[in-house]
């Protein structure tokens, strides 16, 4: 167990039982959580290295209970910490052990799905996956699709402005949704973002998409659905060398070709997802694309010799298309299964998440190689790489004493190493309470300012997930003298406060 | 002259002298104008209706002199009015009587062009086409046009999150937008976005989009450039009735194709643009739709069997595909000079710019006719059909006494069916003075308090651009008791306040 939590962001002076006497009133029966068996299922989500038992755990059911719940919170200053399907990867809805985990799970409803507009009203709760099975009758689908797609709910891909696969060509969540209903912090009902194209007004729809729910709890959410593509084919390109596939990925977006689906895999990723799910990939090779081209039948064909022209070019040992339907799966098998395939070959893993210009991918990709003897952990490399969305593993033992703690550490270097070529600390997985200290190396302060005035514009308290995503002044000074301390900045061209 | 301002909004107390004495030091040289005749040419933007003279009018050169006259009216308490190219149609960059009318005309650099990355970094006074045009080259273009294209500039579009015919397909500004680098009204410099598609920390790049330059003021924009399209297709449909082409619309939308542009216009439109430019306009028509399709050669031409054989079934009574790039360009010059052309069978005209689903275009058209006997006005539409975007142009003379009154009042009904139906009361021209009131419509108190407190997490003493944009709550109470005052309010059923 790993406790974050830094002094200051647990300060709150709570009276839990006047609470729990005021919570019951609104949650009858089974909504109130208070028993720490109860609440154990709660005490981490998909970045399980991090653990807190809440104070309490709250299930409602309708928006009233949310906003009274809220309300409540609100005027007796407890912290609340929203909670969906628990996937994050960041600890995002990692519990405040004096607050109130308020899980949306109940809230699973496929409210209206209108298949002439093209638009799906959802409760936050409903899974991600689900949207796209219920919209397939009518020849649509929900285009962001993260690894977690079967499990997570779409009112945290919201929170975390979710990407995927997809997202290359498609966009991010905060290009697929609509419009939001949000209850803030006192309880308002807030009605943000529109059907139509533009909405008058600042975009608060696009602040509070990605805001790791620092701003408000969803409950209700309107997303665009696309047409299925006629045509899709996938194809399979093993290089020799990682730094000619790094080229490749920019030479085929440099073309003029924005592939469905661009991911790169290096040669650990490879033999772990080959040992594990059989997918037919070459166990020899230093790295794989897979390439999905989704459109039109002619233009997908066309753009698919495109391709392998391009990928010959760029020294492709071997390219294979995939023949039929089943072929197309199992190369993509291997990509979907690649992380618990890494699970397996090691005990422990961890997955960083930053991103980077394409042009520098094999530059860091050579680097992480030196940064992994340096700290004698091993990294298998699987990633988004037609959008420069890097997910190395760093593979450890919790077992062993100290080998988190220098996981974590490498984690830290990696991301940094990213924001120095030009990047940024996370992709697609949030801040979380994981990369917390690193936004004190992404921003400058005049950039942490306005992000705090913004929350302080909805949450003037910081009641909502207080200790995430956004670091306090303190934390950065901190954090920056821990680095002198060592006796130099790692990257010392840049600013660090 | 129509003077605009509320009182509470033009009771700053400021020292005019010391503030000339302050900002020529900043600006040397023709830096700054104080004579009226000089200042004349800002006094209003592309909605002439409104002018107002600015106090002094600011034209500086660097990031640093914008910093510093930032800083300086700051301390002074003085607003601050930004102004790109000026094209503004909805007073967002009229000028306030009391403040500085900051002109961004002189950063109007291409900084850096990157055709490998497909972006580009410019000065927000650059033109929006100029843009498209040095990208030509390297066979990339901008996606966002709005109609003004020759001379907005980019710093403006991105204010006002500008749309234009392809923004069905390809986005508005805000998709097409990587990166801005803004001076806050303290003088601090902030890099909002980045390269990456998701970048950690609140989406204040997306906040800033479209916030009518009441938060900060751009210094440099990055923009997304696109591969061109290696082929185009026009299709002309008349109609004999309003209702057909509007379903029409609906159809092809729902038939899961995504048209290039996908334009309407009424028979007073088709007239007035027929007899100015000899497009080859069925003059008769109740309508046309314009609907270009781009892609792949296969794909644009199986999809324009597609939508002929649709408008077939909606009713169309001719159907005429483009011979050749010159009738392609004749077809669109009647839409792109609809606006001039109704300029010559008026003495004036004042576009509205609502939006409202795509379902409800017949009967809003319908409902728009009832109102315009009413009032005993024309009304010309001409519209971006695919997205539910209207722009009816009411037909005006100025110079008869009382007759712009009746107009102003004629489209604030207008926009005020937007929302009764489900939309909006703007799509991309902004709410600006113009529209200001019909917020207190469109929205309800809590949004509007969140709306308020976003502005004061950037400019907290509200120097920005005074009185647009956001209505206050006096103003909002007022608007509501004008309305009440004439014994009832034009939709009950819509909460006002």
């Amino acid at each position: 167990m790993h406790s974050v939590y830094r002094a200051e962001d647990v300060n709150f002076q709570v009276d839990a039982e006047a609470l729990v006497q005021r919570l019951s009133a609104i949650l009858p029966g089974e909504g109130l959580l208070v028993d720490d068996e109860a609440k154990r299922p709660y005490e981490c989500d998909g970045l399980s290295a991090y653990r807190e038992l809440p104070l309490l755990v709250a299930l409602p059911e309708t928006v009233e209970q949310v906003q009274a719940i809220l309300k409540t919170c609100s005027e007796m200053h407890v912290p609340v910490v929203a909670r969906g399907a628990g996937t994050s990867l960041s600890a995002g809805a990692l519990p405040h052990p004096q607050g109130v985990l308020l899980s949306m799970a109940r809230f699973n409803r496929i409210i209206d799905m209108d298949a002439r507009r093209r638009v799906a009203r959802v409760q936050p709760g409903v899974r991600n996956l689900a949207i796209s099975e219920a919209a397939a009758p009518h020849g649509l689908y929900y285009a962001p699709d993260p690894s977690s797609q079967i499990t997570c709910s779409i009112g945290g891909n919201v929170a975390e402005n979710a990407g995927g696969v997809h997202c290359l060509k498609y966009g991010l969540t905060v290009h697929n949704v609509l419009a939001v209903t949000m209850v803030s912090m006192d309880g308002e009902l807030l009605e943000l973002g529109s059907e139509a194209l533009d909405a008058p007004g600042y975009d608060l729809m696009a602040a509070v998409t990605g805001s790791e729910g620092m701003l408000g709890v969803l409950v209700e959410i309107t997303v665009k659905l696309l047409p299925q593509p006629p045509c899709k084919e996938v194809l399979l390109a093993a290089f020799d060398d990682v730094q000619a596939a790094g080229n490749a990925v920019a030479g085929i977006i440099g073309a003029g070709i924005i592939p469905g689906g661009l991911e790169m895999m290096d040669n650990p990723a490879i033999r772990a997802a080959e040992d594990f799910v059989h997918a037919g990939y070459p166990v020899e090779a230093a790295a794989i694309l897979i390439c999905e081209l989704d459109g039109h039948e002619r233009e997908v064909l066309e753009q698919m010799d495109q391709v392998r022209t391009l990928l010959e070019g760029f020294g492709a040992s071997r390219i294979q298309i995939a023949g039929d339907d089943a072929e197309k799966i199992r190369f993509w098998a291997g990509r979907k299964a690649a992380f618990p395939a890494v699970g397996r070959i090691s005990p422990d893993y961890y997955c960083i998440d930053g991103t980077i210009p394409r042009k520098r991918l094999a530059d860091v990709l050579t680097r992480m190689e030196e940064l992994s003897k340096e700290y004698g952990l091993r990294i298998a490399n699987v990633f988004h790489a037609g959008d420069g969305n890097l997910h190395p593993l760093i593979l450890y033992d919790g077992n062993v004493d100290g080998e988190f703690q220098r996981t974590e550490e490498l984690g830290g270097r990696i991301l940094e190493l990213c924001v120095e070529v030009g990047g940024t600390v996370t992709g697609e997985h949030g801040v979380g309470m994981e990369k917390i200290n690193q936004m004190c190396v992404q921003f400058e302060t005049p950039e942490l300012d306005q992000f705090r005035a913004l929350k302080a514009a909805f949450d003037p308290a910081g009641l909502l997930n207080p200790g995430k995503a956004i670091p306090t002044l303190n934390r950065c000074a901190e954090f920056g003298a821990m680095h002198v301390h060592k006796g130099q900045l790692p990257h010392p061209d840049i600013p660090r406060f």
